[in-house]
């Protein structure tokens, strides 16, 4: 295995179509998206989803959406080992020493840095950016634009965030509180980060909103690997020395060796901690906004936002079906994902959510969507493993 | 094929514990119960289901109800030619005789008035008793005593019904209203029947309850079967001979070719109105008054009745739930038949009714539960019918 990049000599501006030479996606793969179960699983979690109907999987869709700016090479995906076979089935054309499999979850902050410590060695002015493999992006070509600028930002030597423009005030997300423009060729629109904060009460996320200069943290972060590693050294010593010592024998016969001792006691802490706070409160993060059509697909309820109306067959039929599965529907609203090539047949209820599966039935209400995680921890308690 | 019967001296009373000697119980088993769909299907009815989760389906609850007061000799099952392997298989100890299929359906009239023609040819003092396959009865004891009366007041000559005592204003049901006061030996609670009423709207449903004479009608009738027939010729001769002509052909090989001739042009008509009624207004009709708890099982709202509360895990587990799969309940209420071996997980929703099977699962309300109907209408409208 090894990464394949190539080197190329840095171009003075960020080109504003095709692929951005230097630029270098890093996709974690991970996180089983409880709030979505039945449909997603511990061994067969979210990013390996269509849920969009689309024919693509979250996992894909990413792909498909990165590939213009970076090519096939330039995208590393990180996973559990559990799940490199699946990452790799489902990507034609990943490099296969692009493919990171963990021997164990160690958070964000170990499999992005790894990636970037890998990286910066083929390309020493590499600029990297990480990307969940489970969220949609409606409007792929406004997000391009968004990490064109980002990149720019980036060579400038700042930690670069993408804020996500909010049309509601959730608190299920971190938001950026943006400060004054930056002047950087290429980037019109990017400001100063004058703070990341918390998941906040819906008074305040309304308070934010009403604001207007706070955005949602989608947790994307771009910058050149040689700055998020300093800042990594900076932060968390210990745990960049132990990524270092791996990416240094990355491409040589020791690197099972390398892992298997060092992987296991690395620090488990997401890179907004470990970097990008860090950063923001030295004065080193920017902002590049966004808006294109961007969810996180967190829970049924957002995914039947997701899924068009399927209307026409009745007038009273106006639940979302998501899959091709006989649905009979009478006087009710909501979704219903049939995937287990049942009939399924729903009468009387409003904003009921119906997730059929062939070994898991769930039923609950859009209201109560974020509580699913709930059923899967009652589940886990019992012991019942084989369903999660 | 021969109906078993024996013939003995009628008694001069009904024996208060014991079989009746004479008297006969006809079931006829047919209906598919769509209300309960998909629990019932057209090729797999109510009657074959286990709906209480005794064990039993309900024609072997019926059987077993039945067969104190008759043995098994005594009971003679009409059903459709399709249904009739199923039943013999669920009844051990059914006489093959005593299992009546038929060609095709046509109605009450039709099957029991066949059974009573053959049986009054056995017997010609014979009581009948026609009782309904798919209905629950809770305390047999009180059942069975009512019973009793009844074919002591049908050996006077009376076709009786039993009243069944009314504990909400039901409009599923057609009512009985009662007259004064028979005085027979052995039927110290019966009275006469002034007439059968059709099912009511609510108000004049809930104004029977007030008034006190007015009771269920379960289609329950016990008569002399040769007062039965003779009813019958007064009021549907053509009906009366074609069964007539097939009772006498019954017990010799010219049966099938009778059968194939008659049968496929007798009137669909059911008994209440081809003989209780016209009785009734003849004022030969008494009712025995019934308070044994008993239920046609209707719709999954009367179903959620019959099942007992689940409880006792977690405080808020408050659906009940018919079968032994895994069921996860959270801030729920309602019915959850889970048939499918799957796990079900329930959560935030009120009087909720889900009924999961290998291939149909159905989610609806309480509330809704009569309307069950109208999916499989419009199931049956799409030409799903493997699936009905």
């Amino acid at each position: 295995l090894s990464i394949v990049t190539e080197r190329v000599e840095q171009p003075a501006s960020v080109p504003t179509s095709g692929t951005v030479p230097g630029f270098y996606a890093i996709v974690p793969a991970g996180g089983a998206g409880t709030r979505l179960w039945p449909l997603s699983r511990a061994g067969h979690p979210k990013f390996l989803l269509d849920l969009s109907g689309s024919g693509r999987t979250l996992l894909q869709e990413t792909w498909d959406r990165l590939q213009p700016l970076t090519g096939p090479a330039g995208i590393t995906l990180v996973t559990g080992v559990a799940h490199a076979p699946a990452v790799a089935g489902q990507l034609d054309g990943l490099p296969e020493g692009n493919l990171f499999p963990e021997p164990a979850p160690r958070d964000s902050t170990a499999a992005i840095c790894l990636a970037a410590a890998v990286i910066v060695r083929r390309d020493p002015d590499a600029v990297v950016g990480s990307f969940a493999s489970d969220h949609v992006i409606r409007v792929p070509d406004a997000f391009h634009a968004a990490i064109r600028e980002a990149v720019a930002v980036a060579r400038e030597g700042y930690v670069v965030t993408i804020g996500i423009a909010a049309d509601h005030p959730s608190t299920a997300f971190g938001y950026i509180r943006m400060g004054r423009a930056l002047d950087v060729a290429g980037a019109p629109s990017a400001r100063t980060v004058e703070a990341f904060v918390e998941k906040p009460d819906v008074m305040t996320a309304s308070s934010y909103l009403a604001e207007g200069n706070y955005r949602w943290n989608a947790g994307m972060f771009i910058a050149r690997a040689d700055v998020l590693l300093a800042q990594l050294a900076a932060t968390k010593p210990a745990l960049h020395d132990g990524l270092q010592a791996i990416a240094a024998a990355w491409d040589t016969p020791r690197r099972q060796d390398v892992l298997a001792e060092v992987w296991p006691g690395l620090e488990k802490i997401a890179i907004d901690y470990a970097v990008a706070e860090p950063a923001a409160a030295a004065g080193r993060v920017a902002v590049v906004p966004g808006d294109f059509g961007w969810d996180d697909v967190g829970d049924f309820a957002a995914l039947h936002g997701l899924v068009g109306d399927a209307g026409g067959e009745t007038a009273e039929k106006s639940v979302r079906i998501l899959g091709d599965a006989d649905v009979i529907v009478q006087d009710s609203t909501g979704l219903v994902v049939p995937r287990s090539g049942r009939v399924v047949a729903v009468l009387g209820l409003d904003d009921v959510v119906v997730v059929d599966t062939p070994d898991a039935l769930l039923i609950t209400t859009r209201e109560r969507a974020q509580d699913v995680k709930a059923v899967v921890e009652q589940l886990k308690s019992q012991g019942k493993h084989h369903i999660l």
